[in-house]
């Protein structure tokens, strides 16, 4: 069997995924579609809207075959650790092909830009760290970087294409690489809020829903469906339990936290006491140098006391866990399954071992909604 | 000015409790009553049903002279260390006499039964150690060792009781020990639930607010009208934050939290897992071992991280702190300030040592409901 990848976080699926998904199939002329997607908690440090398992039905029942779970280290995290996670999944499937969604117009080789990295890497490090710490944000210092190097004006400025290029540093790493395949997303940029027909950004679909705007028409209706099931949940949700955190701990317990650094554990201590909403409060602490970003996942580790040690447990032994398939997504996992070189798990009891961050992380979303149904224990793969 | 003490928790202030400090005055003739009060979590391991400034203009309107706050780390105790910490302070500021209420029908004479233990401690320590892990209950085991030692039926079942005796025995400790007066309940032991005309117990008007019950003819006019301008708390209020951190904290990070022991912190998890309300979180949990009230003060450690460090920290800095007074109340204070043994606080700034604890505690208790008001920063006494 011939499977093509995609890396998602489905936040919620709408019309731009199907598309996506579409264009996957056809242009690779895959059998099965497999989507590596983020859990319950988002590379951009948020709670996603609706949790991981509706999620996955929404992909298997508009075109993917097969939805695996980025662990929480690999998925709270910048675009590098990011790619490297969804990557090594799709690799450890011996998955053929990846194709992702880009916002920029030139026509980029990606698999081009991945192999010159992977082969300049050491002097790629050297002229980042004389540029550090030059006042310059960190996509400027990449897109200048590339420029000298590649004369290629490479925008690190749009996070589809960032992710883009780390998809494919990661991928040249590989002895087998993917072929990469970037679609060009038509009508909607990351960022664009506005709802125009039936294409908007995931972005855009959740203020609208927010603000109690109609967004059917951006989503499957399936998937539209599935999202009225479900109690919609944002960092407002669990902005008690983060509040209440910060209040009590003391700095030091703080500082056991993954990325607490920098004395910014007393900046969130005193934001905490005064502000009334999530926003309120990350508003009063970000900086140029700890962006909105930056801290919503510096949140995320806070809110689920995670620590380093934590983290790197699960890059040292990472597993697959399957949220679901279809018969013919089922058929690939079983085919893949003798040469996956990474455990893959489609249970989880209260005593399996390297789970145990995505275990507490994923039992930690239910806090958010009494409605919000078990995600970890007794949970078997959705079957579509 | 001679003063009497009278050492409370109010939650609510009723008229039984209106009695005792007339009965208070009258006895004693007394210029001034000084009334030491637990702050927002109380002697049972409950977050008060209002907040202790609330609570202290309760008293000042009703014949308390000076309200003075027992700190967290002797309030949030069983009888023993709740009775030192209050006789601490009342014996700091030379009150001459100490008013109870008793609900035993035999007189006791308390001041005999704290001489009695001050000069056999030795003796009284060796019968417990022998009769420790009989499989009797605490109350049992003493009940049965004054019996031996004293003669005497001494009952350790009913709380006000085993209250006074434990006031006894650290009263003799000093070398001028204030004069004991028990003032017998008449209407509605500690425990009772019914509401019988104008007197009940804290207990029974708390059950009695819950289930919508009139209960104003049970309090004083003035604390009913301050009861209607405030939220009214309780363990359900901090059920999810508390519930939160027993999911998301390590067995080993609980086990930093201040009498936690024996493994009961896998047991806390397992209940906290499924519980989806506090009361059915206890009932899940207790033992023989580990009584309802037991786990309760333990809730109220783990909830504010409290450490031994922490507990043991006030016991060596003890501090008063003033709550409100009358103008009576204000002149004693100034007048015993100058013989004062413990360091007498009127406002608590950012920066005041010593009061860390208490001011973490109750600055939690505000995350309680959005309308509880500013706990600490910038209070200063009531004056009534």
């Amino acid at each position: 069997m011939k499977a093509c990848g995609v890396i998602v976080e489905y936040n919620p699926f709408h019309n731009g995924h199907r598309y996506h998904l579409q264009q996957a199939r056809e242009q690779t002329g895959a059998d099965v579609v497999v989507a590596v997607m983020s859990g319950n908690f988002l590379q951009r440090g948020e709670p996603a809207i609706v949790d991981k398992w509706t999620r996955a039905e929404m992909a298997l029942l508009q075109g993917a075959d097969l939805v695996i779970e980025l662990p929480f280290a690999y998925a709270v995290q910048s675009a590098d650790y990011f790619a490297a996670g969804a990557v090594k999944l799709l690799q450890a499937l011996q998955v053929e092909s990846l194709v992702f969604g880009t916002d920029v117009k030139e026509t980029v080789d990606y698999q081009g830009f991945g192999a010159f990295v992977a082969n300049h890497q050491a002097e790629i490090d050297t002229r980042y760290q004389a540029m550090r710490n030059n006042g310059q944000s960190y996509p400027q210092q990449m897109t200048a970087l590339f420029r000298e190097l590649l004369g290629l004006p490479l925008d690190f400025s749009s996070p589809n294409h960032i992710l883009g290029l780390s998809y494919a540093k990661e991928n040249a790493k590989y002895s087998q690489p993917m072929t990469l395949i970037p679609i060009h997303r038509e009508q909607a940029g990351y960022h664009d809020e506005m709802i125009k027909g039936t294409i908007a950004s995931a972005t855009a679909i959740r203020k609208g829903l927010e603000a109690g705007t109609d967004v059917a028409l951006t989503m499957p209706k399936t998937s539209w469906g599935l999202l009225q099931t479900q109690p919609l949940i944002s960092w407002q949700n669990f902005w008690p339990l983060l509040r209440y955190q910060l209040l009590v701990q003391t700095p030091s317990d703080l500082r056991r936290i993954y990325q607490m650094t920098e004395g910014i554990e007393y900046r969130l201590q005193a934001a905490a006491e005064k502000a009334e909403t999530f926003a309120a409060f990350i508003e009063a602490v970000k900086t140029k140098r700890y962006t909105w970003t930056r801290l919503q996942r510096l949140c995320c580790y806070i809110l689920g006391q995670v620590t380093e040690n934590e983290i790197q447990g699960t890059w040292q032994n990472t597993f697959i866990h399957v949220l679901g398939f279809t018969s013919k997504g089922q058929q690939f996992l079983k085919e893949r399954k003798k040469t996956a070189d990474l455990p893959i798990l489609t249970r989880i009891g209260r005593d399996t071992s390297n789970f145990s961050l995505d275990e507490k992380i994923s039992h930690l979303y239910q806090l958010g909604s009494p409605k919000i149904s078990e995600q970890v224990y007794g949970r078997f793969p959705l079957q579509r």
